[in-house]
């Protein structure tokens, strides 16, 4: 099959690879419908984090199920599925309790790389659900979001107990900070201010539910949100970007009381104690749980009551994934989807 | 009157100073029934706080209502009353939220000094809470713990979302832990680790309703408590000491999914974002909101619910206060009454 490797800083190729196979008895096997690049996927893209090269790249997936393991009992070949980047067995108590990406029995999905033809799912049928038919092409996108940027926005809201009559800021105007932006809506906030600079982005925001727009950053947006919510900050925050500047914006942005849910994955990110223990925020977040949101997210999708999918502003084939890499580095594009 | 009055390290006495009086129209006086030494005053004591000497000590005070301004109505002369270290009005949208020590009207109560024989309250109306009528005698020490380290660890173990069912861990054994573990027995808990090497405080924290005793600290104390909870982590933990080392074994200490309260003022804390972030743990804490909690601990004390005040276990004239500093100092007392 063809599938992405990044050999070092910015360098991207397409190029054959191994097809995956059935290795432990609870696998599928899955062909791939669309894949996409995700803004984690950045971070060694640019040096951010330490990695070993060659590294297949990928973990959001969506596609038809065409092998299972011999244990596999409920997903079975000719299923369109959508997973995330944890496997999970579902059914341990840190899963029941609704943190799938902390199960006892965690793998890493997409180690073999997602932006690929073919992809092997570890515990599938604890990962993996099925959608009630094969969808629409027109819908495929909207699930590929829920494999993750859709999921860790609605994490994010829920981690921040976003709800009715809330106010809400979103920092970061990534897919994951915009698809907040749609989950803080659809929970029902009140006053959703999304944060950003970049116009399509703020387009974006608003048709998604945004009522109000800063552009400030830093001690400048905290001051804005403070304005727009009587002085005292936003019951809720929403972190999407994960570096110390985007955690202590979210942080000051909070009020007394209030519940920060940070999702951006944390870079050299260290929070000063004394600060913290006298905001009175609530600090809840981490790799978000997809699993726990995936029925409803799907449902939600099938019957076309939201459109994440509209966050994919550039769609390439496989192939040029080099191109759409480029693209989400120098944010000319939000995220790119791939088709394999 | 005579007041506590710390000059420098280690270096605490008894002197006299002005009566306090009524400066602003909602302002309260009261003559304290009792006072006494917080875990908080050894902070300055041994120099790990800055502070500008001399300053008079103490913000824990239960007392008879003498005098109030001419803006307060509910309360009045003659009262017994029970506040906190913060006045707030109780008004503000903040305190509705149950958030007073952070109310948008805060002020500290002590800066005058809470060791001595009176004291100026402000916000009265908003910050003290009157009993039924004046206690008995022996309840006294029981209020007076309510008016900071019962509430104190009350809210650390709200903050811990502590509840029926659940495991719970408290690091730290001084009188905020020991009542964060009275806290959890109250709330319901199943299993209520109470970590610590000291015996009396050990026997004490059994009395109040801890089911296990950890001595162990840093990882070996983790690996204790994941022992304890099938090897998960404790659903709920409350962190009531402050440093570096006890807010990681709190947090190492949690499940994925769990809830760490953290009340212990933290000191030089730095938290790591990218082990936060894979922990999946919920953090809350800072000042207690004491005022939320004071009329339910009001009522459990009076009705001999609960008996916090047996962590006094050493009483003395407010004239020997620095023996009372050095007591606890020395780890020789839990917490030191004081007899204005």
């Amino acid at each position: 099959m063809r599938g992405a490797v990044m050999y070092g800083l910015g360098d991207v190729r397409v190029e054959d690879r191994d097809d995956p196979r059935i290795v432990q008895p609870t696998d599928a096997v899955i062909r791939l419908s669309a894949t996409c690049v995700c803004g984690s996927d950045l971070w060694p893209y640019r040096g951010l984090d330490t990695v070993s090269w060659p590294m297949p790249m990928g973990h959001e997936y969506v596609g038809i199920v065409q092998e299972v393991g011999s244990e596999v009992q409920h997903i079975r070949p000719g299923q369109f599925v959508v997973g995330s980047f944890f496997a999970s067995d579902n059914t341990c108590e840190i899963c029941q309790a609704g943190y799938q990406s902390s199960c006892v029995h965690r793998e890493g999905v997409g180690e073999e790389g997602a932006q690929a033809e073919l992809l092997r799912v570890p515990l599938a049928d604890g990962t993996l659900v099925a959608t009630p038919d094969v969808p629409a092409d027109d819908l495929i996108p909207s699930f590929l979001a829920a494999s993750d940027v859709l999921g860790t926005g609605w994490f994010g809201a829920v981690a921040a107990e976003v709800g009715p009559g809330k106010t809400v800021a979103v920092v970061g105007d990534g897919a994951v900070g915009l698809l907040a932006v749609l989950a803080a809506k659809q929970l029902g906030a009140e006053q959703i201010i999304a944060m950003s600079r970049h116009e399509p982005r703020q387009r974006l925001a608003r048709e998604y539910g945004a009522t109000d727009i800063v552009q400030e950053r830093g001690e400048d947006g905290v001051a804005k949100i403070k304005e727009l919510t009587g002085g005292l900050g936003a019951h809720s925050v929403v972190e999407a970007v994960g570096t110390q500047e985007s955690m202590l914006q979210a942080i000051r942005a909070t009020r007394p009381g209030g519940h920060v849910g940070y999702v951006g994955v944390a870079h050299g990110v260290e929070l000063p104690g004394e600060e913290l223990f006298f905001s009175h925020v609530h600090l809840h977040g981490g790799p978000a749980p997809v699993r726990r949101f995936l029925p409803e997210l799907i449902e939600l999708i099938w019957n076309r009551r939201i459109d994440p999918g509209k966050v994919f502003d550039l769609e390439l084939p496989l192939e040029q994934a080099a191109a759409g890499y480029q693209a989400m580095d120098q944010r000319r594009a939000i995220k790119v989807l791939l088709h394999p």
